[in-house]
């Protein structure tokens, strides 16, 4: 049975129940959640990595992008992407690979991680067809279908499927002359495709088949926005909104059918739109899951595309955002490297933290006080044991040693907690 | 002639003219609102440093935090952060040694900058007590302004003046019993004081002599928020509401005088705060313009406190607020160096651009039309120089090299970009 179709019935799975516990949310709560398509719980029937959940009143989940390109594709550094961005607390990874040996790549991901893994197939299809010295252009869909299917029996626990650009919706994207056009890969693939072809996209045309693939794994659909805008200036513009609006309908035909989807969404957003972009999806899509990319807030920050996207994330999550996908400090500039990948994730795990204190998520201001507290009472040790990145934190304390080691170089002997303190008790408290 | 008497009798003083010019506003726009109080003109009759304004439809300020402690006093490292600080684009610095020769480093400081220079002369007051051998707590009335009018004489641009804490709103603050108390160095100094002396204020008593003092070098009055929350659990709580409230009055009396005053604010704020923070001052103060320390919305993050900045000064300076200190990466661990100084203000200058996007700065947007319009084209060289830091966007490009140096090595020859122009190549556009 799917986890959707048992939800419906009033009854938690195995990994339901694991990730309400989690969470500190009532099962029954979750069961609700997940029978309604507002909260899904990312897993594969055939692996064994921990369930991961989605949806409100849940943590805001952190997802770390890794994956060689024809320019770089050691599979020992992914593995070590890997585990550096799952050490660095990533909920979930993808594997986005398209360079090197795409299959062994995906496996070796797959075995190593402890978190779920995502991917988006068409990748694989479209390097396929490349390998197979067809143009890309002439993939089927047999083809695209093929390939997701692949990696769900691999284990995959969530796939990015790019279903809502219909002809249709091309169309509205040709005519809107953007400023950046299409910046997905994958929706650069199909729009070349379709232009090529003139038929209709494969994964929209073919969506009931897509939804076959994913009840036989239970695995969860992405619907990828392929046309999240890729500059401030193609924010909420018609393509944008309507490919949403053709996802929102795939969203409903998904859950008809018990297939758990979540919905992908931008991108490069101004900040006075973020909230109002996270209502849309959430009214459009009767309150799907929703994942951002970022988002982020300015153009103008190669070098601290992480920073613009901390600032776009937190302010998505607090709106209801489910599920950030980091961006790192190379965005935009070059593939991450592992210490890039680390950055990422802890920039956007602060965000999720900030966002979930400001939705009142069970359990998220409690370490903000607590860390408060040792700071309040200069317990150095557990304030470093207490920060989001431990390492980091021990590494500029220890650089700079002030002469009282009860204190810090900033204020020196002018430390005001200190002074607080002995004012409090000459005030005989 | 003082620049508010000036504006209010219709004219512009040539720093206000100026200042106009550099922001693309109306200068009678401007007069009216420096004449209201609700836009400050940084400046010092007795000095030639390029003068700032501050306030709305004006672009979002980002100040650094330099200055000495008693553990690391070097003179010539203050000097590099000044440099490094302004190369970085920091539109004011303040000074807030509490270490080594306090005169001399002032005086160097005020002489390199090129931008308008702070400070908080109740440290120097402190300081020399000490020096002079005697407690703190035996500073005068007189120790405390005298500090003020020597920074004054020195050419300093605007003073952070601690007067909002009366010994009514001191009461407030030791009943509130918070978690992290008092974390103001200043408000320290004066909190102990006061409850040494069981006197009132010096600097709240004899406001009006110091309002003869800002008058003197036309000197704006940055009125200090001494009791700011130190953590998230402190945040807008009945004490730091009081000592709002007493600087509210404080900003009026100023403002009959013809002295600009604005207004500090916090701190560790929670994301869901942070908008209806600065509303809250914007009314109660009379649209004074407000300076915000961060915010951080997070207090988990050492290490990453820049970050937490960034995603707090947006949400403010996009609800408002006029002028953003950084944080720096050090921040709550030791005194930051010139590297820590140099990415505090990237990251809140990325915060502070991306709210003035949402406010709809004049020319704000456009920096990032131009930015992506680069990247389209793939012209590398002018999307590195249109970077906010051309030399971090430079370094990560040239530490990865594609084997096609029209592309990068994120996606290498699946570049969407240069795919999507060869699809509309296709099309026939």
């Amino acid at each position: 049975m799917l986890t959707m179709e048992e939800a419906r019935q009033g009854r938690a799975t195995e990994a339901l129940a694991a990730v309400a516990g989690d969470e500190n949310i009532a099962v029954e709560k979750l069961v609700a959640l997940v029978a309604s398509g507002k909260a899904a719980i990312l897993l594969n029937n055939r692996s064994t990595r921990k369930p991961m959940g989605l949806g409100p009143g849940l943590r805001t989940k952190v997802n770390a992008n890794l994956g060689t390109s024809s320019d770089a594709s050691s599979l020992d550094e992914e593995l070590e992407k890997v585990d550096a961005a799952i050490a660095a607390g990533a909920d979930a990874i993808m594997d986005l690979s398209t360079g090197g040996d795409l299959d062994t790549i995906r496996r070796a991901v797959l075995e190593r991680s402890t978190v779920p893994v995502g991917s988006v197939p068409l990748y694989q299809a479209a390097v396929r067809s490349r390998t197979e010295g067809k143009g890309m252009v002439h993939m089927t869909g047999d083809d695209m279908l093929g390939a997701v299917e692949d990696h769900a029996r691999d284990g995959m626990d969530f796939v990015t499927v790019h279903c809502g650009v219909t002809r249709e919706v091309a169309e509205h994207c040709r005519r809107a002359r953007r400023l950046a056009d299409v910046v997905s890969r994958g929706e650069a693939f199909l729009m070349e495709w379709m232009s090529y072809n003139k038929q209709e996209n494969p994964l929209y045309e073919r969506y009931d088949d897509l939804l076959d693939i994913a009840r036989e794994y239970d695995v969860t659909l992405r619907l990828g926005d392929g046309l999240r805008p890729g500059a401030l200036a193609d924010a909420n513009d018609p393509a944008q909104i309507a490919e949403l609006t053709v996802i929102a309908e795939l969203v409903s035909r998904a859950r008809e059918r018990d297939v758990q989807a979540i919905v992908e969404g931008p991108g490069h957003v101004p900040l006075h739109l973020v909230a109002s972009s996270v209502e849309l999806e959430k009214s459009l899509c009767d309150g799907a899951p929703f994942y951002v990319l970022g988002p982020i807030v300015t153009d103008v920050a190669p070098g601290y595309d992480h920073i613009a996207a901390s600032i776009g994330g937190a302010v998505a999550a607090a709106a209801g955002a489910d599920f950030l996908c980091y961006v790192t400090p190379a965005e935009h500039l070059r593939l991450p490297d592992v210490d890039d990948v680390r950055e990422g994730v802890y920039a956007l795990r602060l965000a999720a933290h900030a966002a979930d204190i400001a939705k009142n998520v069970v359990g998220a201001r409690e370490w903000d006080d607590e860390l408060s507290t040792a700071r309040k009472a200069l317990q150095w040790d557990r304030v470093i044991d207490l920060s989001l990145n431990s390492d980091k934190a021990r590494a500029f304390r220890d650089a700079s040693s002030p002469a009282d080691e009860e204190l810090c170089t900033m204020c020196g002997e002018f430390c005001a907690v200190r002074k607080m303190t002995n004012v409090r008790e000459g005030e005989g408290e």
